[in-house]
């Protein structure tokens, strides 16, 4: 098991409520803890750091790396 | 070239802004027009419809359908 941050752009609840649920849905995903203050994402997973990646990218969030 | 609309829950730019720009990202597509206040994202595409709402629920982003 990993755990990866992740600086992600995001506005409001309905933001980052998005992000989560865009990784729920990710199989391997074990845990989501996001902090809309902070704009991190952090997920602990089985999966390539790169295939968690991808999936935030396709929020249409913007990626800080 | 066919016209089909979404009802997608987005509670600030930022979530419109997530969803036009999965959009834009996804080969096919010619114009999107996204009314936060309606709650509507228009598409015109050469895509099936199913294939524009697959990427929009990869955003995260709750689909009324």
């Amino acid at each position: 098991m990993a755990q990866y941050t992740f600086t992600v752009e995001m506005a409001c609840s309905g933001c980052s409520n998005a992000v989560k649920r865009a990784l729920t849905k990710l199989e391997g995903v074990d845990n989501i803890d996001i902090d809309l203050e902070k704009q991190t994402v952090v997920v602990d997973t089985n999966l390539p750091r790169e295939s968690v990646l991808e999936t935030i990218k396709k929020t249409g969030k913007t990626v800080k790396e």
